[in-house]
């Protein structure tokens, strides 16, 4: 634990709308009671104007910051947020929440449908960004907060910021998304397609009906392997990995594993089975494929809608959001009048690089947010 | 067929290196007999000098050109090959062998051990790049040919022309490579190593005993996914399917198709199962990964044997075998003080660039190969 660390943390749930209140979806399905899983970070002042809402990547979970008792390791964000980091904790009340369809703590396929008394699995609704945004409006609501200084995420939680930032205007003052796009493109539909199928064909995973049997870990574990390659650079795989030899001085001229590379991949698909639900895996892979900021008359009328401040940040080995697609976002946002930055950081760390380019960040991030608090502050 | 077509061609075969001559592998096991399936097209000529000897591509095979009776489609690289074309069958007597390891009539896996009766499954020796060029030097032997006008392929195919001009430097006036590396980097790696796991997930895989059973057709598929996404580029996937819906006018919420994307993906992989082996294709990625022709002292040492001169050809937008790559080969071929030539040629259409980009390779190897036959005809 580091000396700006926010210390011990528990993840507390919410649960809303329940039966004849279930929220309405995107689909025309309803779903309901939700619960989402969700955590807390500093102190929400005394007018209610210092709370950050941050969005977690697609598997990732309520858990940013500090640590859990016992835990190995910090939340996933714990470089960004804690006492004078980037998202600093002595002057900001940072909520975290989990998203439904997940397998963290929040309603999703794994969870029990308590029309059933058994886990929905495939019976779960399909769930969309919006959905997930809206969901988490109940929250905010919840904890008392009309408008929120921020919305903040990297990746799918960029998309989530920018969801929330067309949907409620009036509820948040500035938006930063990191390594995050508009839509997918068809690359990037592909990639989780494939991601899809490996699960889908593995026969353990039974149409999504695993639950207390086998679980689809040959699935998951490839689908796993496929989103590591692609959330490396081609440069920072390269000079960690090379062409080294794992244990061996020779090639094995056998289909066990040669290389580091190949033995880093199984490590990271088998521990990824070990966290992670198949079937959240392909909801939440669903929902980002599904969405697109742009649709209601193009992407500049979406933004007309909003009325935030945006810090728009890419990575400029980030293949599978590459720096372009920030640019064509910045641009209709910028076409709109409002206040927008964009910055792309040199790094090769690709995607992950929203989780490990700390101090970058931080050096636009923190005055970032101390100008729009002077600013919501003068207002 | 077009009107340069060279027609209709058959596919032959040449056995050799019996038992006990059989051939000595990279990897010290012995293989033999030995079967290559080959065609030729145009005429050698009375001293024999202008045969071209083109290696395919990982699933490719030993119908470059022409049409086999009946057939739908012509050889893989029919547009390159014929009379008038890049690889001028007027002039040229062009070879085009198979591989040891694949299952397009040539020794691999699938074909059947005379020592036991039955397919070799994973009792086919591992073999190497290096192993496949002696093997096909053996064809070229046979045909009569002590020096190759030039070798020639694009992808995998260009390793094994780059290995055969520092293996038999003398046999050899020119080497054409195209899309291609001196090695696989660790993301090139890593993706070959997520198709076999596809394939080995696979239930129906059976440890590679699966041959007159049930094929490991999900894993297969699964893992010619992955391989087309690699092809091509990210412009051309947007260009070519972009978010377009399959056949509805709304996102279905559920998790069969939707998009174009996903669908092509599907009939490519599903199609692949119908004319590529599985164990073909582990042994195939596997002599790909394994190949560095920087062993045996550094690129540049490895590059003083070698006698011929070079045309290395890359694609601006192919990020499987990306340009800067064929630059590092081509300055250790240039610091050998050796004739070589590289052009990087603008396409959106990634890695599949090779196939697709027919005027402007024309308009290269032509003249290349003019010059080399003046030159090595005035020797």
């Amino acid at each position: 634990m580091d000396e700006n660390s926010i210390g011990i943390v528990e993840t507390k749930t919410y649960t809303f709308c329940g039966s004849p209140n279930e929220l309405v979806l995107n689909s025309g399905e309803k779903l309901g009671p939700i619960t989402l899983a969700y955590e807390t970070y500093g102190k929400l002042n005394g007018d209610k104007s210092n709370a950050i809402l941050v969005f977690h990547a697609l598997t990732g979970d309520a858990h940013a910051a500090g640590w859990h008792e016992g835990a190995k390791k910090a939340g996933w964000w714990d470089s960004m947020i804690g006492p004078g980091k980037s998202f600093d904790t002595n002057q900001y009340f940072v909520i975290c929440a989990n998203v439904i369809g997940s397998c963290k703590g929040s309603s999703g396929p794994a969870s029990t449908n308590p029309k059933t008394g058994k886990p929905y699995g495939l019976s779960f609704p399909v769930v969309t960004i919006e959905d997930m945004v809206v969901s988490q409006k109940h929250l905010v609501n919840h904890l008392g907060i009309d408008k929120l200084l921020c919305v903040a995420g990297g990746s799918m939680g960029g998309l989530l910021a920018l969801k929330w930032s067309v949907l409620y205007p009036d509820s948040v003052a500035c938006v930063i998304g990191v390594a995050t796009n508009y839509r997918h493109t068809a690359q990037q539909i592909a990639l989780h397609e494939v991601s899809r199928q490996a699960i889908m064909s593995d026969p353990d995973w039974q149409e999504g009906d695993y639950y207390g049997k086998s679980i689809p870990a040959r699935g998951l574990a490839l689908s796993r392997m496929i989103g590591h390659i692609t959330y490396m650079s081609e440069k920072s795989m390269e000079e960690r990995f090379g062409r080294k030899l794992i244990g061996k001085e020779k090639l094995g001229f056998d289909f066990t594993h040669d290389f580091e590379v190949e033995s880093y991949l199984k490590y990271r698909g088998t521990s990824f089975v070990q966290r992670f639900d198949a079937n959240s895996y392909l909801y939440l892979s669903k929902a980002l494929d599904y969405c697109d900021l742009s649709e209601g008359g193009g992407l500049v009328n979406v933004f007309s809608k909003a009325k935030a401040s945006f810090l728009i940040i890419s990575f400029s080995s980030d293949w599978l959001y590459p720096p372009y697609q920030s640019k064509q976002l910045v641009k209709a946002i910028k076409a709109n009048d409002l206040d927008v930055s964009n910055i792309e950081i040199e790094s090769s760390y690709g995607h992950d690089s929203f989780l490990v380019e700390v101090d970058d960040q931080a050096k636009l991030i923190a005055p970032f947010l101390k100008r729009i608090t002077k600013e919501t502050n003068n207002v």
